[in-house]
């Protein structure tokens, strides 16, 4: 499947030798090229001879040294081609193919005789880029000042933006031309407990884009590993995206050592909106796992002890007695309990039966721990042991209850963004874990990272992140890390790493809501890099019923949160509400339970970001399929097709979809349920409300009753 | 011993009651007055009616809220004596006595309804006192701007400082009038692998002063725990000295929250310099000892394969092969060794064969451990994993070698100030070292601090140092920190905290060479926090017999080198020079075999700081005296008195003294030895030399031979 040709590119001879470099993808459609033009390296590319990337700089700007700007020669260039098959742990589809062809062009820097290397791999669906340092006699550690590679769109695009910021994700998306971020970008930082925004033309990736002629542009990255967050500044005034690293307490961007790399730089690209879904490039250019025995890591689907604490129906914290903790000193057991804490073993216990009663694997309990009281917000080195429960909280009981009726506990971690104070407690803090049954952690890092000066996203962080989730390996645990970096395809080198939260995730429906169609924008955004943590089902959107004093709206249908369960990837996929409102809706609710976490095969059936996007997908290892669609502002039929199912056979399908006037914020809970007959010819025009959508679970005829039922045609 | 009264000041019947607040030192000579002046308080101090401290405000700046500066009234003024006497686990004397009288003055600011505590003790040689933040509704998690605590002094004395720094203290030190410090600073900035400046007018603690009508003043502080390190700024315009705390990376200088409290801010003062070396102060307001069994806490005298590589004789470093190493990666067994390295099995073996023969305690070995090859300058994360020998260094080997010798080794720990790194490997190095028979580590913070914006002394990074030195006693390992912060008595507490570097050391004269009146200072400023691993003992003065590129030369006597192991206390002391040199001078090397590290009791017996010093002391449980005198630029005769011995007993004494035409820089290896009988009755008229000194050991005279000895009368 190899094939390598060496070329030497004689300088001398042709000093001028436009656009020298030049590789194709497997199919053709995509092409990549490669030019030094008065020292300075450039790349473009185009879909189909439409241009896709302009002319673009290459290089880095270091500290206290000559930059890798100008000043370069092409020196060594090798071609390889590549195809190749591997099994995710989990994920969409059972397997992955990988096929690149590669071009990796050595840059001589004949004055300050160094080397650069730039690895170009060009898919199908898109194109990876890196920087390479090779080991070298001139350059050994290195500043990164600014990484200065360029993205020159070929117009003024449409695009789905959250504003660049180092601390948080968590905005919603806006929707305009490049050329109108500028005046949206004060409106569309909203608040936040931790934020750091850089520019009024910053964004962050992933980035999803649309062209005036229907090209669909994906910028991202992929293996952010020991390196500094990618962001994108844009020139306004010529549409070119410049790279713009995440910096620490001085303004540095990376601290780098040779023979090391950049992470890859992406740009999925198709005139199919679909084919941004189907792309697998984040995660084929991840290395394969580094762990051999994967078999611990197992897809789940849970319910928590969480919903309740961040409607305000309930604490985190135990007691109202203390303006600040100190956990060395604090007397709990003196304490007044406030009367609203989460985590106390009744409620807990409730929660297990729920879980065990309906088949959920696992039960996450929030706020168990000691030092909610004074959590966030003040700089607080020491905020939690992670090994010391509330008095209300008898963990040993716990463990032993929810053992005896099968469900697996999820252990929760709140740093505080503490984060030394987590590397402290990190391995006394999974041993307890692994001593107490839990084999997966949701971790968090609210606030402001300490020590101040590092942010969220900066190498020094991200670095502590890679430790975590490393060290959580060693353990067998798994991890769902929130307001960590968002993912960049780690998943395949990493699988333990199952979730992020890293966007505006389901609690801001609790926090103010979000858009409605903010599930349309995420899968071609958040869910590029990996899969996350949303926790959906919602099924009451009037928050001030759960707490008088929060008067927040859940801007989605319940047949939209059903959906979710299919459009949103995670092999961790949480039902979200209250066990109480579940069984005001018990015929809903049983897409949740029947639900699948991890899959064979998926199919992209309709996709338009901001619009709406229906999903297809078989659960791996049954015959049983799932379908979401959910819709974005506007009201709007839907229209598939089910060729993804084997021909010749009969299937029964339950159909969850938004009643007529059903509609986000005036009529959320209206939903009709329908069983239907159907093969694989059949189709379906399903209306979906504004913020709404449907969901479908699909089985063999052979194996249920399917007297009565209407045919789909 | 105690006595308490309560004095409640009813302000409002008396709005202005200038200093009523007084304490006396328990002998009368110390007066501290305390007033509040339209809302700002102040506290004065005066030694036998003499101004030492004017009256100086106190408080401090908050960050986003209001401050502790003004707007105050006194609330509750406890008055208490505290009488005792405490054993330390080793030290300068067997029996410390604490006696101080005590004021707690509470301060009431109505507008925020909110207290803050100021704590005076008032012993006979000097004041400590500290902000305390009682836990209140008003008051939980704070942000200190700035400690605003003034030290007004009564005239431009003269004082022996450093500049203020926040990444080093390894400075000569100025001998100047206050008002010359700005005019002079420049030139006492002297070059460090990391420093940070701040002020014209910046000095660092403990400051040592001298009045023009002979008094002496000394300004430190204690127990510098969970708190950001002082310096002192000097408004050379009205002679008030200010604290200047280290800030972390956005300038923000300290973290706290209610019930918490500062360190102690000292001031040590008497007419007789000798009062300032012999002042308890520091330790006195450290709390007791926090490990219970300190059985294995035990001084040490010790060599190591160090001075050939400050020297530049070999090297730290295996091989030249890298430019950079990356610990996972790199492949040693391949790499060429250079011939220089110092820690190679032979060498070891060496030492460990020169400390059994002469009865030392242990042997240090640095770089025994991957990753010197590029281990400071570059910001590197992963700089050394404290595990891993290098190809030519048999642990095992060593391990069962000095076993068999009745040597232990002493592990060493350089970090190169990547303080997460540390972190992360301190449970398995400290276990390593178990494993090894190690008992004491030294440790080292060379260059800037990881991660970047954090200096060496703000409060996030001597957290650190208190989490290693928590967890080492855990393990029950001794340590020396070396590029730490400068101790504040902390060796009460936790007296695992054998030593610190916090000063130019030895090195330095491997460096370009040190003042040669520089340990004349030195008690007086590094050693009132603490004992210094000052690394004494060099008999070769001209480096470049070692190392033919390095000029440097030890501006000291080789007498001189002698009296140090006396005149700086600590329990851990190295005979730093090599082997081979002490081997040239084995009746000299007798007095550092023979010395002890640890004492019963000590005699001050001349002392002026920067020109001369001598310290009696008698050997733990032993009757063995030592005295030392160190001397400063000037040649100078010493005469002291041998009444510290007991009476009517017959003493022999061997005397190592300069010879007459002895000059640290001309002729340092010019010195005499002499036996002399004494008693209690005897007096010694010695010259020293410029940079000189003399030794004297003394045993008892029935336990020696007199015969042919000459009596000192």
């Amino acid at each position: 499947m190899k094939k390598t040709i060496i070329s030497f590119i004689l300088c001398l001879f042709f000093p001028i030798l436009l656009w020298a470099q030049t590789i194709q993808s497997p199919n053709g459609n995509l092409k990549l090229e490669f030019e030094v033009k008065e020292g300075i390296p450039y790349y473009q590319m185009a879909f189909k001879n439409k241009a896709v990337i302009l002319p673009s700089k290459l290089g880095l700007e270091l500290k206290n040294q000559p930059s890798f700007l100008d000043g370069f020669e092409i020196g060594e260039v090798v071609y390889n081609e590549f195809d190749g098959t591997w099994e995710p742990v989990w994920g969409e589809e059972k397997h992955i193919r990988n096929h690149y062809q590669e071009m990796k062009v050595e840059l001589i820097q004949p004055a300050t005789e160094r080397k650069l290397i730039v690895r170009f791999r060009l898919f199908n669906d898109g194109l990876g880029f890196r920087y390479e340092f090779p080991a070298q006699l001139n350059l050994a550690h290195f500043i990164v000042k600014e990484e200065k590679t360029q993205f020159a769109m070929a117009g003024d695009h449409t695009a789905f933006w959250i504003a660049g910021d180092y601390d948080t994700q968590e905005y919603d998306y806006t929707e305009s031309k490049l050329s109108e971020i500028r005046g949206l970008m004060e409106e569309a930082i909203t608040g936040n407990i931790s934020q750091t925004s850089f520019s009024p033309t910053g964004v962050q990736t992933a980035l999803m884009m649309k062209t005036n002629d229907g090209l669909y542009i994906n910028l991202h990255e992929a293996a952010l590993i020991n390196y500094s967050t990618m962001h994108l500044n844009l020139d306004d005034s010529k549409m070119i995206f410049e790279s713009w690293l995440t910096p620490d307490a001085i303004g540095d961007k990376g601290y780098l050592q040779a023979p090391g790399q950049s992470p890859w730089r992406t740009v999925i690209v198709s005139h199919d909106a679909r084919d941004i879904l189907a792309s697998r490039i984040t995660y084929n250019l991840n290395e394969p796992s580094k762990i051999e025995d994967t078999s611990w890591i197992r897809p789940i689907k849970y319910i928590g002890v969480w919903w309740e604490m961040i409607t305000g129906k309930s604490t985190w914290h135990y007691t109202d007695d203390f303006a600040a903790v100190d956990l060395n000193t604090t007397d709990y057991s003196k304490a007044t309990p406030n009367g609203k804490h989460g985590a106390t073993t009744e409620n807990v216990k409730r929660y297990i039966d729920f879980a065990a009663e309906h088949g959920f694997d696992g039960v996450l309990v929030e706020g168990w721990n000691i030092g909610w009281e004074d959590w966030f917000g003040n700089f607080k080195d020491y905020v939690f042991d992670f090994l010391t429960p509330y008095p209300d909280f008898d963990l040993e009981g716990v463990k032993d209850y929810a053992k005896s009726k099968g469900v697996a506990m999820i252990m929760h971690h709140e740093t505080s963004a503490s984060v030394r104070n987590y590397e402290r407690h990190l391995d006394r803090a999974y041993q307890f874990m692994k001593d107490n049954g839990y084999h997966s952690v949701k971790s968090g890092y609210v606030g402001y990272i300490l020590p101040i000066g590092e942010n969220h996203y900066s190498q020094w962080i991200v670095n502590h992140y890679q430790h975590a989730l490393e060290k959580a390996a060693d353990y067998q645990i798994m991890v769902n890390a929130h307001e960590a970096v968002r993912p960049t395809g780690l998943g395949r080198t990493w699988p333990n790493l199952v979730a992020n939260e890293s966007a505006r995730g389901t609690e801001y429906q609790a926090f103010g809501g979000s858009k409605p169609n903010h599930v349309t924008v995420l899968p071609f955004t958040r869910l590029i890099g990996g899969p996350m943590d949303y926790t959906p089902g919602i099924f009451e959107m009037d928050i001030s019923k759960l707490n008088p004093e929060n008067d927040s709206w859940v801007n989605s249908t319940l047949a939209n949160q059903l959906a979710l369960y299919v459009t949103m990837y995670s092999p961790l996929q949480m039902a979200a509400d209250l066990p109480e409102h579940y069984e005001r809706f018990m015929d809903a609710f049983q897409f949740i339970k029947d639900v699948a976490v991890d899959w064979d095969q998926t199919w992209y059936l309709e996709a338009e970001p901001g619009a709406y996007l229906s999903i297809a997908r078989k659960a791996k290892g049954k015959n049983e399929w799932f379908v979401g669609n959910v819709n974005g502002n506007e009201s709007r039929t839907s229209t598939i097709k089910f060729d993804f199912l084997e021909s010749g056979k009969q299937y029964i399908a339950t159909i969850y979809a938004d009643a007529k006037d059903a509609h986000y914020r005036k009529n959320p809970q209206a939903y009709t349920i329908r069983k239907v007959i159907l093969d694989n010819k059949s189709k379906l025009s399903q209306l979906s409300a504004p913020g709404g959508g449907y969901a479908i679970s699909i089985i063999e005829a052979d194996k249920a009753d399917t007297k009565g039922l209407k045919r789909l045609r």
